[in-house]
């Protein structure tokens, strides 16, 4: 299953750049002017790299810790999964509004469906956590560092989301600063451990 | 040969969210009423996701009982794997017809192409579980439940994916409801035991 | 390197279908004829996943023989890798132009990369078996079943393909035709051996 | 991780023939002439692919040393492979404006995302092999042939794609040939060394 979940986590991180598209031919050197006037482009694209790629980074540590998997993990890596096929989808739509009337909407879609995939994580983590689940799931002590830790991150995470989509509503910009805010803060190492794998 | 299929069924699903087009720029607010006209296209991709999603869970889950590998498996699961890739042509079918003159149509080759995977499942499953070949290509016993279980789903696959390209030469949204609604049925947890793998 | 390398196949025979095109709305029920007339997209695409398959499947077998990669193996691979990540564009070539003016160049450069790739996998397999090398990078025999298998297999590839570019001076029909008879013909078992793997 | 890095590199290297189009139908037999005008596409995806190949060899030749995997190794191998997912974007830029106004700033972006590429390198190797690091994350010992010719192409590689940055301002064409000597230059043999792995 990790090596299904490798491939569509690697696959939706190099589509993201088929968003980026050339300006067109225009027979004169306005190439410049054109390229910078696609900064919501870049800025998207950055974001959405950074955020795919900390997701895959705390999947990678989170599977870690899972010993066997059973059908419930299977559908709810699912859920995981297909929150991530979807992030070129809203990039584009960023990349596309950012700037013009409708930029509001297309950073609240942008946000959603991070605030859905910190949401499917979260169920994830409680599916193979849960008291009944766990012993038969999970490799190692509820109390140990790494799940505390993992824990505490899955917590928080739906909550900045949240916040992200709330503050799209007033500004589109602020939305995704923060986005890519959040994926350079989790980009961090994790406090209080060598954060080996 | 299971990495190869992962890798292609990780990719053909990750492939549809390119058939979900962004609402060209129009220079006033109305992105919203504009998304949201594209529903055929959130419908046809959700439901290819999950059908593809059962899928690579079944490949799987046929895999782990699969001990040798030869020509024949290669070919017939070859089978398989062209019509996983060949999914996103249909899903964008729909999300262009829905709605529209043309939908049954769409309708029907989405489905046949669903009863078309479900057939070469089904070929793949007998060529591995004859009577000839079966000692030599599968692992376990043939009264064990797993094969048991995995026997009966691919015996109703083939019927209910025929009824849903019936059903859609009458009703486009019905045909498309049948296949979304076999794709969760199919994601339920196996009756009468723990599917751990 | 052979992950790397499955990789690649994977992708490329699941770009294909990115090449066929939804018909543009009409407004009328015209779709079946439309689809009917993309012919020459279906049989194009059959064709090159056919072909993609069979050299993945080749690549396979020629790969369980290698028991140590060296610089220049890795280079050689890179030529039969730069051959199939090259496919979809003559496939959509072909897609385009067959039954227009342009087919028989659209069908040159088609069979041309078969014969390439045919080529590449020569090279590949001349380098890793020649006198010099074989003792450090093969396992096994060189009079054993499947090496001398694979190398009049390798032999005649480039020939019938040449026939194929050939052909395609005087008829793209033809010689599409002759590319999806090899793939079917590659897809036979091999003769007098059970071809497990 | 290397897993999920080689999935980037294959579909990043895979995904360079979308950027190749298919003149649209004329109607008449100028199909040759037309597709020998798209040269600037063809050298552009030629060079791109033996650099992101050559990037993979050294990223795999270069995982060969690594013994375990640290946040910070996580997060420094992003940047390569951010750079590595970019790739398509310069290369589709050269292969529209090679030959035309803008040509020369194409140039820039594409010998510059090559820079950027090759610097993250050395940032992840520096990291990997520092005095501090170098026992908990790397085998082996720091005279050894392999990390010498290593450190020797990793210091090297950014002063070669800074000349063709800087070339660029000046020639397009020059920069482009630079790139694609660098590429072919680094696809010889080791000096000194089998090259096995």
């Amino acid at each position: 299953m990790e090596a299904f979940s490798d491939g569509v986590f690697a696959i939706a991180i190099t589509l993201l750049i088929l968003e980026l598209k050339v300006p067109p031919l225009a027979g004169d050197a306005t190439l410049g002017p054109r390229l910078a006037r696609q900064w919501p482009s870049y800025v998207a694209f950055l974001t959405s790299f950074a955020t795919i790629g900390i997701m895959w980074m705390n999947h990678h540590r989170l599977f870690t810790l899972i010993r066997r998997v059973d059908h419930g993990l299977l559908v709810t890596n699912g859920l995981v999964l297909l929150g991530a096929t979807i992030v070129p989808f809203p990039t584009a739509l960023v990349a596309a509004y950012l700037g013009h009337p409708g930029q509001n909407l297309a950073a609240t879609v942008y946000s959603a469906t991070f605030l859905f995939i910190a949401l499917a994580y979260n169920i994830l983590f409680r599916y193979a956590s849960s008291e009944r689940r766990r012993p038969r799931l999970l490799r190692g002590d509820p109390t140990e560092p790494d799940v505390v830790a993992i824990r505490a991150q899955y917590r928080f995470g739906p909550v900045f989301y949240a916040v992200a989509v709330v503050l799209s509503l007033k500004s589109a910009v602020s939305a995704i600063a923060v986005n890519l805010a959040l994926a350079l803060f989790f980009a961090l190492p994790p406090r209080g451990g060598a954060g080996e794998s």
